[in-house]
This record gives structure tokens, sequence and C-alpha cells, in this order.
């Protein structure tokens, strides 16, 4: 397909003010390239994405990269803390910063439904670009493709990204080891639970708020201190819980999580327990779990704290060597239960 | 957001038998890794993507690379001579072979609507695991999203891609001249008038079949007799018309093209007749426009020729400093008209 975003003509046709996007937006004619012109290039323009051709061209070092992507549905697309579109760009840098990788070069594409505001498209696309330049990425690339009224929801969002993985980084399963110490980066559940009190229409004192963020500052910061962290992952999607299940799976060891240590906001744990839901499945949008050596786990938590990414990071579990692949959690009470992967869906369209 | 494609546990939860996608295959829990295990997995499998993590970690020399995206929401998703699936696959090869680039990893993200038949879903990502070994690429890393019923349509694939651009080549608006000759790899509008007329219920007696196919290889025979290549583009969307007012455009040079000389296959050209289509702005998707010096053009469209991708390749016009950005047919009873960009949406949801 045409890389429709960077292409930039002049369009000799009046540009005609369409309040909503129209199914023509996507014909690859004379509309598209208005819709290019006047809201993509606009906010996203860099000498790479003008260049105008069917995708990027752009310099890398020879070593290894981190590639990455992900579909955004969320709903709402606009949300307290953030939209689809900061999610979308925050979510594939994290995902490149969690190979040990520094984020550089992201592709964005748009599936849109007839009927979509262009307000409200701009002010997605606006973020984007505010997201990605806090984040030091530059979008190089897109597509856009409208379909009929009913045949999808809005807007989605379809992000990737590459990043170059610095000499001597090795994040992997294998270099999990009994005694590691697992840190996060903050209060859980504030994504999920930011998305739906809104779809609930629950209110409190203090809003809940989305923690949409890109970490890969936060993670320079953690290798300025410590060159050896084994393992990094953002606990999106099914949560805490379900992301410690993949890593002790993937590991082939045990993982123990100290319920008493996990940090959540008051009003994160207030609408959990009203909606039913437990904050160790809630997707997280801005954290990260880093698993590192136990002589290494006091810098790194000290490096952590001093971010602005990371200023409520935590030391949540250790790695063990006992029931492989299962994750336990020592409860406040004093007693334990095994942390099962989720079964279900219990908050769809949450990312 | 987990690159659940790439995540590959053990479940212990038997594995039941879905016949459809359900809002729970998009959780991120059991179910999203027991559709990633024997869907995705089962098909896409390569040590890269079952690393499981975030994102792919893959190796590339320093240097220049292509990075291309593309979100495919073709209806139907099954249709003469291809699915979704390997337009997916096809598309996002070609955008990088068109920058002189030679793809080498590719992404796969889908969007999926509940009730998604799951023999459907096997179809398309078998398909496009046999698309990409054709091409000679690597699926590396995904992610799935579920949406309920009603808020897509069956699936939406959007898929990524990095390649290796080899030291020398250059595509590049500026390096087209004046008198440089425009090369077709083969007959236009074969893509959009297959989907057509299965919406429309058109019959002929030899059926009509989307092109669809990977076009790099075709790319390197040319490379291989002439290392000067000016430019390449694949003229999907919006057809030969739409790609060639963006070449002229962005080059700031008149193009000539002779009716006469453009090759189109005889049904399509009845389809075109009877549903009132110029297949000049029809979608292709295997084919490509090459602009390379007049004393090139000779070699090159031999090369081409005698590829299996290229073998009804021809030249097709002219690049002229007349008429700068603006694109003349020279009509087969000897006329002269302006071929404009399209206007509006003549064939939605073509790709």
């Amino acid at each position: 397909m045409t890389n429709d975003i960077s292409q930039g003509l002049n369009c000799p046709v009046p540009m005609n003010d369409y309040p909503t996007i129209v199914l023509a937006h996507g014909g690859g004619g004379k509309l598209t390239h208005q819709l290019i012109e006047r809201v993509f290039k606009k906010h996203f323009s860099n000498p790479d994405l003008d260049l105008m051709h069917d995708g990027a061209m752009v310099s890398v070092d020879a070593g290894r990269i981190a590639m990455s992507t992900d579909s955004y549905v969320v709903s709402p697309i606009i949300f307290p803390g953030g939209n689809i579109g900061e999610l979308a760009v925050n979510g594939t840098v994290n995902d490149i910063a969690m190979c040990g990788a520094r984020p550089k070069y992201l592709s964005a594409s748009f599936i849109i439904e007839e009927g979509l505001s262009m307000a409200e498209l701009e002010t997605i696309v606006a973020s984007m670009a505010l997201s990605a330049k806090k984040a030091g990425v530059s979008i190089v690339t897109g597509d856009t493709k409208v379909v009929p009224r009913g045949k999808a929801d809005k807007v989605f969002i379809t992000t990737s990204g590459v990043g170059m993985i610095p000499e001597g980084r090795l994040i992997h399963p294998s270099r999990i080891k009994a005694g590691d110490t697992i840190i996060i980066s903050g209060t859980i559940g504030d994504h999920g639970m930011a998305v739906m009190s809104v779809r609930e229409g629950l209110e409190f004192e203090s809003e809940i708020r989305s923690d949409t963020c890109a970490l890969n500052g936060l993670v320079e910061e953690m290798y300025r201190v410590s060159p050896d962290i084994h393992f990094l992952r953002d606990p999106t999607r099914g949560g805490v819980a379900s992301t410690m299940n993949e890593i002790a799976a993937s590991a082939h060891k045990g993982i123990r999580l100290f319920e008493k240590s996990i940090p959540a906001n008051e009003n994160v744990r207030s609408a959990c327990e009203i909606l039913g839901f437990d904050p160790l499945y809630v997707a997280n949008e801005g954290k990260l779990i880093a698993i590192v050596s136990s002589s290494d786990a006091a810098k790194v938590l000290s490096a952590m704290k001093k971010h602005p990414a990371g200023t409520e990071s935590a030391i949540i579990g250790v790695v063990t060597d006992d029931h492989p692949s299962v994750v336990v959690l020592q409860t406040a009470i004093g007693g334990e239960r095994v942390v099962d992967m989720i079964s279900g869906e219990q908050l769809p369209r949450i990312c």
C-alpha cells in the first residue's frame, strides 16, 4: 500500500472543511492527501516522514534491534489521563524498552470509522506527536484506512517500532535466577480502572487517571546503575498477575509476591472493590517489572525512585526454585495463595 | 502491550475447542495463549518469534533500513486469488522493496471481531506464513486484540516490516529526470476487480483473480541488471493514475502515459466497463512501476519479463519537463487527456 501519511502533495483542490471523516478520506485520492496534510503531517512532520514514499528510509548501527507492534482498540478513545493515541505511542515505546533497547522509529497505522469527528482525530494525533516527542522517538511512516459506519468503532491505531539494543544488554528468560529480586515501578491498576470508571460512570473524590507514559527514560536510568538487568516487562493487559505467570512459565522458575508490598492507589483499590476486580489482574500502561540480582536490587530501586516515572517503585517479590512456573502470593494477613493466569476476559477493550 | 503472538506458555488448562473467536481470546490470559499456540505459533513459528517477549530482538547491519506499515481492511476477507492475510504480507514486503530495500522482518497485528470462525482465521494465518516464506521474510512479533461483535468486520490485519537497503541504492523523487522511461510489471486492475466482482456477483468465463504477490524478488533482478534505478512504487489503492500523480507531484515533473501500451486482462476490462470503473484507478497488489534512465530501459524491461512476477512488463510512459506535476494520457485513438488524482472513493475496502 501507499505510505499515505508521508505523501504531501500540494492539493490543487479547495481545502473543504470536513467536520467528520468520510469514506473518501481513505480512498488514496485528493481527500486522503488533504487529511494527511491537515492532520497527520501537521503534527507528525519530520524529515524522514516528509520524504514521501511507501516506507521510511532511516539509518541504523550494526547490531541488534528490537522490533514490536501493538494494535489499540480501547473504548472510550479518550479517558482520564490519556487517549488511544498516547497509549499507542507509549505502548510500543515501552515494548521496545522492555527489550533493553532504545526506541527510535515508530510507524502509526489508523483504521478509522466513517463519521469520526475530525476534532477528535486531531486531538489524538496531536497527543501522539507530543508523546513521541517526550519519548524521543520519530513517527516515520504510516497508513490510513477508512471503513463504513458500523464496521469499526471510531478509531483503531496500530503502532510498530524499532530501537537499537546497546552492546552488552541482554533481556532473556534464561537470565532469571532463583534469589533474584522483583521490582515494580509504581502503583498497579491505574490504567484499567481509569477506563472502567468512565465506562461504569463511577466517581471518586480524586479522579482515577491512566498511568500511560513512556518508560524508556526510566529504563536508561536503571541500566546506568546496573548494566546487568536480567529481565524487564510491562504488566499491561492481564495485569501483574498475568505478566508474572508468563515470566514464571518462560523462565521455569517460581515467583513469590508479597501482597503488602505491592503499591496501589486508594481510589483504584476502592474502584476494584466496587466493581469486583482484583487489582493484580488490571492493566497498567506506565509501569514495568524488573528482575535483577539481589545484589543489584538496592541501587536499581534507588535509581528508579529518583526518576519521575518510578517515584513509587517497590520490591514486590522474589524468584525461587520452588514451584517452577507457579506464582504464589504471600497475602497481607500471612497466608499464601496461587495467583493463576486469568481465564476469561474481565476487561474487554482496555487497550 | 504484551507481544502475545510470541508467548508460548504450556497452558495447563484443557485445550477446549472454540469454533469461533470469543472476547477472552483477546484478554491476555489462558485463551489468548491457546490461540497463540494453536493458530499463530503453529504457522508462524521461528526462533525470533518463539523467544517470547514484548518485542523481537534481531540483528541488522549498519546502514540504511526501510520501515513500512499498512493496515488491511479488505472485504470480503477471502477473494479469488488471495485473502487479507496474503495481502497484508505481500503489501508490506512490497512497500519495503519499493524503497530499494531487501525485506527481512515483519510484524503482524490482528484486530478480530468476536464470532470470526476459527477455520477462517487459520486459513488466513496459514497463507500469511506461506506468503512470508515465499518472500523470504520472517514474522518475528505480533499482537492480537478481540473486539465485540459489530465493533469491527471479521478481521483487520496490520503488518509492519523492516528491510536493509544495500549500499549504493537510492530511490528518491529527486532522481526522476525528463526523458526517463516508465515501466510497469504487468496487467493493471486485477486485484481491485477481483474483489469487486465478488462483491457485485459478476461472473466471467475466466475468473478475475487478485494479482497479490511479493515483488522483492523481481526488484532484486532489476537491480542486478541496473544498479541505477531512479524510482519504484507499487500502484495499489487509487491505481496507476493516483500513483503517477503522486510521483509527478513529488518529482515536479510531467508524466506522459501511452494508453495503448498499458496492459490489462480482457476480463478486467469487461468488468470495469460493466461496473463503470476506469482501470487506471483500480488497485493492484502485485505490480510495480519503475522509472529508469532511457539507456537502462531495455535491459531492465528484459530482466523483468524473465521474472515470474514480471512476464507482462511493458514500457508505458515517459517523464517530461512539460506540464510539471501533471499526468497526461495519450489515448488509443490519438488524443490526449489529463489523468487527475481521484477525488472521491470509488472502491472502499479494496485492501
